[in-house]
C-alpha cells in the first residue's frame, strides 16, 4: 500500500480515516473488514457508475465473506430527493441490516450524500462507508459528515451530520470521469488553497497538470484537500462557526446555480463555485480587501486549467443583477436577514464577513453583470 | 412557579430543562422566549390537539411578539410517516425558518416524535421544543431526544437522535385525557421504578390514586420519571449500552402491539407495556431469576390501576406461541440473531440479558397464552 495516503479525520469518537491511492474500489471487501469485522452491506449506486465499478466491488466484498446487497438509483441531481431517500431507507430495511452492519456509497456526490442521510436515519444511525468515484466527492462531500437530500425550495436543505467509519478514495475511478467533471471537482481543490493554504495553492498553479494526467501528484492534491477540510471540520463539526469557511465561492456559485435552473448543461456545481471563487476575490478587492493582483491571479489560474471564472462564461443568458441578489439572498448561509460572504484579504487569507450589505453586492453584480 | 419542577437533563452541550406543572401551554411564549430569545417559531400539532391547546399557546407566542406559523396534522399513529415527514419539513422551510429559529412540537408521542425528526434535519438540525400533551409523551418520548416515524416494515425503524432545547410538561393539558389513555401512559411511570427505583415503585402502588387525580402527587410522579430517564440517557445517550433499560416490557410489548395489527382499540402502546412488564418478571421468575412474589406484585399493581396485565386481557384472539416469538425476533432490539431481553432480579432490579434462548422464551410464551 506504498502508494496509498491516509488522512486522519480526528472528531473525538467519530474520528475515521480517508485512504486515497489507486485501485481502492477493487480492494474494499477487505480494507472495510478491517475495521468493521462482522458488519454486513449494502452498497448504494448509481446506474452509470455501476456499470463500471460494481462487480469489482461486489466481488471483493463477497470474497471477505459479505456478499452484499446492492441498491441502485437513476443517476442524476434529482435523485437528491424525499422518493429516494424513502426507497433506500426501505431498501436497507429490507436487507435486515442492524445498526452495526455498513452501508456503503459507491458514486458521486449525489450517491454519497443520500446515501449518508438514510444510513443516519435507519434505526437512528448505521455504519457508513463512502467510496466517492468523482474528484468532487473525493475531496468536497466525503469529508465531514454532511448528508442530505434537496427540498423543492432549496439544494441541501435536508439532511443530518452522520460521519463515515471509513472513506475509500480510489484515485484511479478518477481515469474515466469525462474531462468536464474532473476540472469541476478541481475548483474545489483550488479552494481549498484559496481559504488558508496559499503554499498549496502555489503548487497547485504549478503541478496541475500532473494532478489532472493522474499518478502521486493526483493523490498527492487529494490528501492535501481532504487534509485541509478535515482541519476546518474538526474545529467546527457542525457548522457554528469556522467551517463557513469552506463556502468560498459558494454564495455566489449556487446563485448562479440556481440562476441557471440547476441545468448541468448550462453549469454543474464546481464550475459556480470556481466562478464564484473568482467573484469573491474580485468582490473583496471592490471593497479594497484584497489586491486586484491577487484577484487576477485566481482568475489567471482557473482560466488556465480550463474552468469558467466569469458570468459571461456561462451559456445563455442570466437573469439580472437584482434577481441574482435575490437567489444570493435566498441561500441558506443568509443569517437573520444580514448577508454574509466568504472574502477574503488575499491569497489564502479567506474570512467570514458578516453583515455585507446588500447594496454593495447589487453593484458588484451590475458591474460584472454580461448582460 | 412555587408548582413548577425542574428537571436538568445533563447531556453536556446538549443539556436542556424540562419545565413540569399546570398551564404551562399557556405561558410558553414567555418561557421560549427566556431561552431562545430570537428564534420565531413554528408549531407542529394534530387535529385533536389544537383544538383544545391551540390558542392559547399562539395568543402566548404573540404576546411575546413571536406570531407562529402553525403546521396541523391528521391525529393518529398513521401520521408517523415519511409522507408526514416531508409535509412537516417542506412547512417549515416555506416558513422560512432559519437553524437558529425553533420547531415547537404540541400534542403526544407521535407528533413529538415526528417533529423532532423534522427538526433534527431541516438546515441538518433546528431547534426543537417539546410540549407533550399526553402523560406518555411527557414521562418518555419527551426525554431523551430520540424521534423517528414507522417504515411499513416496522414501528420506529426511521428517525435521529436529536435533544430538544426545552421541554414543557402541562399537568393540566393531561386532565383532558381520556382515563384509558391516561393509564397506559402510567404504564411507563411505573416501568421507571420497576427498572431501578424499588422506592419510586412503592411510593406508587401508595400514591397512584393522588397521581391519576392530579396535583403536586401528578407533577411529582412525572418528575420522578423524567429524572429517571434522564439519568438512563446522561450514561448513554446512543443507546449503545445501558439505555436499553428502558425497553423493559417492550420486547414482549412490541410482539403484542404487532400481533394485533398496532390495532389502537385492542391494545394501546402503553398497555402492550403494561403486559410486558407483566410477562418480563414473570419470564425471570420461571428463569429463577427474580421470586414470583415480586412477578405478583408488579402484575397487582397494574391490575389495581386499571391496566391489562396477561395476554388475556386483550380482546380477540392472539397468533400463537410461535408467531408471537416471530415478531419478537424481528423487534429491532435483537441483536445478530441472539434474543436480547430486559430481565430482573426483582423490584427496581433490572438488567440486559443477552442470548436468551429462543426455546425458554416459546415455551413461556405457550404457558402463558390465552388461547
Amino acid at each position: 500500500m506504498s502508494d496509498v495516503v491516509t488522512v486522519e479525520v480526528g472528531l473525538g469518537d467519530r474520528a475515521y480515516d480517508i485512504l486515497i491511492g489507486p485501485k481502492l474500489i477493487a480492494r474494499g471487501g477487505e480494507l472495510i473488514q478491517r475495521r468493521l469485522p462482522k458488519a454486513r452491506c449494502a452498497i448504494v449506486t448509481d446506474d452509470n457508475v455501476a456499470a463500471v465499478h460494481i462487480e469489482p466491488l461486489v466481488e471483493s466484498l463477497s470474497a471477505a465473506g459479505n456478499a452484499p446487497a446492492v441498491i441502485k438509483l437513476p443517476a442524476g441531481e434529482k435523485t437528491k430527493s424525499f422518493d429516494s431517500l424513502e426507497k433506500v431507507v426501505d431498501d436497507i430495511i429490507a436487507a435486515r441490516l442492524e445498526r452495526g452492519d455498513a452501508v456503503i456509497a459507491l458514486g458521486g456526490g449525489v450517491i454519497g450524500d443520500l446515501t449518508g442521510f438514510a444510513a443516519g436515519i435507519v434505526r437512528r444511525g448505521m455504519n457508513f462507508v463512502q467510496m466517492p468515484t468523482s474528484l468532487l466527492a473525493q475531496v468536497d462531500s466525503s469529508v465531514g459528515g454532511k448528508t442530505g437530500i434537496n427540498s423543492p425550495r432549496g439544494k441541501n436543505l435536508i439532511g443530518v451530520f452522520h460521519q463515515p467509519k471509513l472513506v475509500l478514495a480510489d484515485t484511479s475511478a478518477l481515469d474515466t470521469l469525462p474531462a468536464r467533471e474532473f476540472r469541476a471537482g478541481y475548483a474545489e481543490v483550488a479552494k481549498y488553497g484559496l481559504i488558508d493554504r496559499p503554499d498549496f495553492f502555489a503548487w497547485l498553479e504549478k503541478n496541475w497538470r500532473e494532478v489532472f494526467a493522474g499518478g502521486p501528484a493526483r493523490t498527492e492534491a487529494i490528501a492535501q484537500s481532504c487534509r485541509a477540510k478535515a482541519d476546518v471540520v474538526a474545529r467546527d463539526e457542525f457548522e457554528t462557526g469556522d467551517r463557513a469557511l469552506l463556502n468560498l465561492g459558494h454564495t455566489f456559485g449556487h446563485a448562479l446555480e440556481a440562476a441557471t435552473a440547476y441545468d448541468g448543461a448550462r453549469l454543474v456545481h464546481g464550475e459556480g463555485v470556481a466562478i464564484g471563487m473568482a467573484l469573491a476575490h474580485r468582490f473583496s478587492a471592490r471593497l479594497n480587501l484584497a489586491s486586484p493582483d491577487d484577484a487576477a491571479r485566481v482568475e489567471a489560474h482557473l482560466r488556465d486549467v480550463g474552468l469558467p471564472w466569469r458570468m459571461s462564461d456561462i451559456p445563455g443568458s442570466l437573469p439580472d443583477a437584482e434577481a441574482l441578489l435575490g437567489y444570493i439572498a435566498q441561500d441558506k448561509k443568509v443569517s437573520r436577514g444580514a448577508l454574509t460572504f466568504i472574502l477574503t484579504r488575499g491569497i489564502g487569507q479567506s474570512f467570514i464577513a458578516k453583515d455585507v450589505p446588500a447594496s454593495e453586492v447589487l453593484s458588484f453584480l451590475k458591474e460584472n453583470h454580461p448582460g
